[in-house]
């Protein structure tokens, strides 16, 4: 269970590393919407593996194909099925991983769960699953723009140790694409690469941040009590592989201020209700206010490191492995379009949400 | 929408801060649990105001009642209806809160989004809406407790700068319910107590950071993909009013280690997996992995302070606005109990899938 | 589980026949519609015991009490809590009710099920469940009304084997509340009544057939495959108590005719596209062809007879049982608002969602 | 919306006539089940077209292909991804479906919904859709025989006026398939044939009945209220293409018997609780009583008729249209499998839904 995200624009994904392949089904996508593949390669792009030298060397091709939908190129309101197939599949260099369990992976957890596990690749636990997320995401990403001039945005802002120095408001996409690890500050960027190269060549991983913004939301998506805006956010984002915190608007720091520092106080600017700061980050009470969303989402090192380490095989012997094979070094890069995704499937979910409830 | 959570044991809570009552509807509960209001009002006395120095002093008894779902003081299975009526209504307290947004508040984004507001105790924006999710965890708690031995604890750990020391393995109730504050660690809880003192004596306010724990969950709970243990707990704690940020065992921490360092080796203990460390917070893949779940909710300062602050009212013209009344200099000791409501709920309702899909 | 009905006009009920209430929340009702206790309770008073001598001569008022989702007498956008308190309690008219399973009452099967059961007045098995349908359907009639001029009406057309002559286009809500067995033909009504008290008379009961009516649908509601509007429409009228059956448009005769016969021929009339007949009832491949919807629904004989009856007791001896007390011997009367409730739930959920996806 | 199907194992079709192909994703079906193609690829047999003289003679192959959820020819928990290629795409054939209305088909009311419609083949209308539908519910099968052993099955009761004598309780899947009517009364299996056979000469077409049964369904599945087991039940039959009506037990026909002639008495037979008849259909109170379950299901007559009708077109102008190419003259010997499928869905997820909250 649990492969199903949103309620009016719901994804269903499906697929495994070694399987026939992977992909998504959206449901709920307004009909008219203008969609070929060319709308939702360029994400995939963003995803795959080998697109550079600090990332998996693994070639796939990830070519999207839509399989329902649409019609002369428009939406026709019925399931969109995206599917990519899968290539690439050397199982044989993961042999060990079929009788023992990869430390901090989810093979144990697996197995513990299901009493089975397609161990080649990772099976379902294996990265490949975010192509039906990301590619989902494409289209809703396209929908935000189009109908309501939402942009949606994500960026590296810190790797291990090394911080960027960024700007929710203005860091655009030609900057987060202008180097290989996303980050829009160049100077920081140079040495994210340094270091994942420096952690590569040690066998060893590193993890990050980054930050999610959307900019023009309007006030008022969002609902209150349990899918409140910053916890879809926040459930969306820990979904994703290796994530293990997040933060909207002042986050942990904010615990520093007192109220009288933190709130935001609130003005009418050229005739729109704005806040002067804006630490609830663009949300309050669950709701949109029209500000700025921006949040944070923590990765932890990939857990693939080629040293060998203490674990437990399939008869709960205690043994050692030692990886083989290719991984990333830092998921980070990859990870952006993933982070943006999800964002954007939140809210385009809540965008329908409101038209729905509130929209007469 | 989004007064709904859960799937299996799904609650939808109601109501607003002065109209008939709140409560909550649960429905899926398993049959033949003894039940009767004394298992659920010690939750709700905790979470209760007035019920210490350092909490809003508003008398309110929130003595619930059950109205269905029980017979001979067992749960029948069918849905079990909470009430809790509303008393202390003051709102001639309240009355320029009719015409004026709060800042940090969700009275602009509750107009923006319904173009209509119950602004007497700040309705459904206001913390009696909790009193449903509370009662909700109580079942849930002594139902995870009876059946799976499951044990459900939370702590607060800092109150702004004053941070505790506590472990989380081995913290008890007992500890948490020693002082007023919420915190195992004596000391530090002396010092938070007057800290929120002097805040509130300055009119002013204060945030903080809970822990929260599960214990003996088995391995094989939670769902891969988007209903991962952690994203169900992090939506489940972003959720409560006045958050911000959520981690889950290395967290926003993590990020500065390598993979080496952050990885949890696993060993056979007495013919049972487990892992040296716990970096994982007890969950790998979105299922837990049989160790302890923890994890750390950041909460924002109180958004009630007694000073003048900009803001616009309803017309949109800038003005402002200076609040009066009675309310929680810091909110931490009574989300202690929301907190651990909400980690009840999620675990119950993935223990119930569990059973569903891999229980046989 | 399976106490929540609709996606977003969604409602869960709760309540024993004699427990505290029984009742209902609305969650996703739009903010701003003018609403009152005095909206709602005719439509409880129209499914009220003892409203005329045909039904069950229980005495209860049934009063309707909104705790939450208005305000100055307009909905808020929240969750619309709406309770009934119950009265009339004579629990010891049901003493052997606790040890033996009335036949073809659910008695056994919850008993089978949950291995607990609410036996004073059938608990959640009563007719009293569906205050909560009622009450919430009230509120879903008259948003239909008034946001899309859609009117929702049902009659009484066959009781046993006295059938009457309805016209679904024509008849009006004052014919059917001319008499009280809620049968616009006034002769065959007549009939009805006659033979329903008859039938009581004789410690006996009966069944029939209800005619439910939507009229001005516009084009366009409902959605392709599983929840096409007539499958909602049929599973909303089997969830009421004592249904057998479901036919929408030309239904089980239908299947008497040729393809040419039976096809609707379409025609442009003053610019509407319409249909000559109607045999597809107002639904095609699951969407509204806004035609006049109209459909069945079959009720069995209500199951508590006042004769001896061959049954089981909870240690499963073989006994007999004669009811006591007081009971319908004729359900349709009081079933025609509960019709009207599910009809109006079904097209209110599906305009929302028709916005959602396609209102732009 | 709406292309999605249970709550446990919950299923998402997708497809259009003439898109890459149609398919479905299964989400929670338990791990270690059994599963090939070579246990779906029979049903699909059943379903495909040009499978017997009396179907539309479209020659396609229909080979389903697993691409997920599975490893090593076993289920592992994860999503079951399903896809059938489209093939024989003579869309030439259908060109004025370009821009006329079949009357009786969707083409209209897809046409008010979405504004846009796949007209090949009749896009997402086209009986290909329940493809996913039949290769889900052979899994479904499988598992509720494997794990429970129930035995779901379908055959033709009645082809307009022919009807044939089925006893519920003992028909067999041999005699079902015995014959390319799928009726197990042989002698009323040659009538109906020549009736199929005379109609298609005619160029005209004919609907009829299916009876569904679920056998060794054990008492307690279902849920009271809104997911009763019979409007599950009426909902999945209503969701087939082509369906006009419901039964369940005594059906439409109870109304004519008296309360004291419709009960059915219990008795303590060989230590079951058993009824002594079976007018409830095996359901009561939204609950399985251990009996079988019967119920059947109405057929209007194929809308695709080879004569001139009268329709619109696109720009609702008058007009007329004779349809050309391919089609069933009878539906029903296809629908049983489709028939058998939902039936099964239902009933699996019900199971699963019953283990959750009651299996302790």
């Amino acid at each position: 269970m649990g492969n199903t995200f949103g309620h009016l624009f719901r994804i269903t994904t499906w697929g495994e590393s070694h399987g026939g392949g992977v992909g998504v089904v959206i449901d709920g996508c307004p009909p008219r919407l203008e969609l070929t593949e060319a709308d939702i390669q360029p994400e995939l792009d963003r995803r795959r593996p080998g697109q550079s030298k600090i990332v998996t060397p693994r070639k796939e091709a990830d070519a999207v194909q839509i399989l329902s939908g649409t019609f002369e190129g428009r939406t026709l309101g019925t399931p969109i099925s995206l599917v990519v197939k899968n290539e690439d599949q050397r199982s044989e260099a993961y042999t060990e991983m079929a009788t023992k369990f990869r430390p901090s992976h989810a093979d144990y957890t697996y197995h513990a769960k299901y009493g089975i596990r397609a161990w080649p690749g990772g099976g379902r636990t294996s990265a490949r699953e975010t192509i039906g997320r990301v590619a989902a995401g494409a289209v809703a990403k396209k929908l935000l723009r189009e109908r309501w001039g939402v942009e949606v945005l994500a960026c590296v802002t810190q790797v291990q140790d090394v911080k960027a120095a960024v700007a929710p408001e203005t860091f655009t996409f030609e900057q987060v694409e202008a180097n290989i690890v996303r980050c829009p500050d160049a100077a920081a960027a140079d040495q994210m690469i340094r270091l994942i190269e420096q952690r590569r060549g040690e066998g060893d991983s590193v993890g990050g941040i980054i930050l999610g913004v959307a900019r023009n939301v309007p006030a008022g998506w969002g609902d209150p009590v349990f899918d409140r805006l910053e916890a879809d956010l926040g459930k969306a984002m820990l979904s994703l592989p290796a994530t293990k915190a997040f933060e909207i608007g002042s986050g942990f720091e904010g615990v520093h201020l007192t109220g009288r520092q933190h709130n935001d106080a609130i003005r009418n600017v050229d005739g729109r209700v704005r806040t002067v700061t804006n630490r609830s980050g663009g949300v309050v009470g669950g709701i949109s206010n029209g500000e700025l969303i921006h949040f944070r989402v923590a990765f932890k090192p990939t857990a693939t490191v080629f040293h060998e380490q203490d674990t437990v095989d399939i008869h709960l012997e205690n043994t050692t492995l030692k990886p083989r094979g290719r991984h990333d070094a830092c998921v980070l890069p990859r990870a952006v379009p993933m982070v943006e995704a999800m964002t954007a499937l939140v809210l385009v979910d809540h965008a329908l949400r409101h038209e729905a409830q509130c929209g007469h």
